[in-house]
């Protein structure tokens, strides 16, 4: 099932100083799924309760502001299907059309509820239609694996499901987990994520029901997309306080579509208190900074825009994040951003250069080598 | 029932140039109030159920992880009563100790569950106290209104019952609050506050219940101290998005106890998704980061510690908010910070004038200035 990777993608684990041309690594990039990919896929009783589920339309369980045209770009739907769901036209529009090396699908499942088996059956549903009608057809992509996050023992099996085939490179965390993301319930996924090299990934949105961690719903999609910073700051505290990286040293994590800037002050933040707490600190090895610089990883879109573009880039380096900071596009959303444009003139070539392509491909090396 | 003002505080207002010492306004000091305090104030039928609520000892609603004693300095209890519950203590440990020349209560009340009416007769009974056993014995207090956030009548009401006493400078806008903080619902309490120059004050921490806008409770008190922040930023979203300051322009809202260095990258990721947002933005009348700089204010306690003091500093001139950083000590709390220490060695003797006096100062001058 193993695709060929293309002579540049090949060298991505070890960037050659002799390439002429940067690295582009988009690490989000949403393929969508219709009833017709999905049902095909799941066995019975599941596929009945998937059709009684999307008879008379699609099923719309948001909460939040609903953005135009669904939140995709204009030009990306086609005759045959809404955005994201043609592969020719993601070729044409994304990866042909900047040269992209890799990128890294994340098929975001707004839907996933229900019976733990019937989520579990959905994962494997998209995980397949992923690996066929993706995987199989561009060098290009890898992909993130959807699995049941609050079934730990069933997350687990689809993770060794796809643990031998190099081209799923993450597990997503889930934005709606039901307890908080470092509980030791969830260590079995991380265990399993960890030995297989597979990295941690977290994309909130659109999970169903009020699940943003906070309570209410915003008036505004500006709200809304800003908010989603939020819960992927709650997840970092947790993870570090609750001793994942400890007991998971290897584990990386990238936090996807949730800004960057706020990455310095909560590190200074998670510093100050526990240097101050005492024997009410958690049983750290070393200070929270320290944990969050050596496993988290961030993604450009959407990028904040301080009208002085320097500032952009001062805050980065004071956050120490330079090295682990990764461009995405968000294609086919409608606020894609496109890698010719995505960052400020004002950012020095040397950080351009790793944030466009070589943290990317530092940080899925692992997987990225693997044949 | 007005205090005379001590000649130094008198021209608060306006700051002078010849004055030999900086001035020192501190904006975050908790009285604690004991059912001793409470019950002689409030009516039936509340008295009885006040009495009964508290039969068998004090009643611990907080579901957050705890501090040893309580949140409270060791040396900061007395024989008569726990910490804050003594306006000697506090004269002695805070202003006499620092040469403070005001100090703003911020009476918490992590209590307040019940019918509308209760909770109104509870918000009485405390101002009552506070006006009473702190503000008649000491002419450097000054003090927050508690009101019954989400019966906006009742909350108008007491703001009306204070408005002419000066000595009362802030209302409480509650981090429990079950709207949204910028629903419409709220605006007649805005409208009262800002009608009297009340400046609106949100300082989360202690609600009851599972309050915090985030779903699940941290585990550790590191979470829960920095968990803080959140739920002021969506408090700082929802009031621009809503448009509560194109209605209430010359409204001014402080955030206690809720860090700093995020207000940058706030206003970044504010204007960023709003010249993208079309026609589904907000109707705002100008950007959202200069909503963000003319109406908030924000306090030094608990204030982040980058390893390098001058990126702290740094922080603080890329948001912009030099001018409205004030100082708090968050007396009695085990994290006092005393004016001494709290900032660092590294800041420039400018914005630490500023921040420990001048900027409150001017936020607070036109109710510190009545008579």
């Amino acid at each position: 099932m193993t695709a060929t990777l293309a002579p540049e993608a090949a060298r991505l684990g070890d960037p050659s100083p002799l390439r002429a041309r940067p690295l582009l690594l988009d690490v989000d990039v949403h393929p969508l799924f219709l009833p017709r990919d999905v049902l095909p896929r799941l066995p019975e009783p599941w596929r009945t309760r998937y059709a009684n589920e999307h008879s008379g339309g699609a099923r719309v369980v948001r909460d939040y502001p609903r953005w135009r045209n669904g939140g995709f770009r204009l030009d990306a739907a086609t005759p045959g299907g809404p955005p994201g769901s043609d592969i020719d036209v993601l070729r044409a529009q994304l990866l042909d059309e900047y040269g992209t090396d890799i990128a890294i699908l994340i098929p975001l499942t707004f839907e996933l509820e229900g019976p733990a088996a019937y989520k579990a059956a959905l994962c494997r549903a998209i995980n397949d239609w992923v690996a066929e009608e993706w995987l199989d057809r561009d060098p290009r992509l890898r992909a993130s694996l959807n699995v049941p996050f609050d079934s730990p023992d069933l997350a687990v099996a689809e993770i060794e499901r796809f643990a031998g085939d190099p081209r799923f490179v993450q597990v997503m965390v889930r934005g709606d987990a039901q307890s908080e993301w470092g509980d030791q319930k969830y260590w079995p996924i991380y265990r399993a994520a960890e030995a297989a090299d597979f990295v941690a990934m977290c994309h909130v949105g659109g999970e169903p029901g009020n699940r943003y961690r906070g309570s209410g719903a915003p008036s505004y999609y500006l709200e809304q997309h800003l908010w989603l910073h939020m819960p992927v700051e709650r997840l970092a505290m947790s993870m570090i306080c609750e001793g994942v990286f400890d007991e998971f040293p290897r584990l990386q994590v990238a936090l996807v579509e949730a800004c960057l800037t706020w990455s310095g002050p909560l590190q200074w933040a998670m510093d100050a208190a526990y240097e101050m707490a005492g024997n009410n600190a958690p049983q750290l090895s070393k200070l929270p900074s320290e944990y969050f610089r050596e496993h988290f990883w961030l993604s450009t879109q959407p990028i904040e825009e301080p009208d002085n573009p320097r500032h952009l880039v001062q805050a980065i380096e004071l956050a120490r994040m330079t090295d682990q900071v990764m461009f995405s596009s968000d294609y086919p959303h409608w606020d894609f951003d496109s890698p010719l444009k995505a960052l400020p003139a004002a950012m020095p070539p040397e950080m351009r250069r790793k944030i466009m392509g070589e943290n990317a491909a530092r940080l899925y090396a692992r997987r990225l080598s693997r044949r």
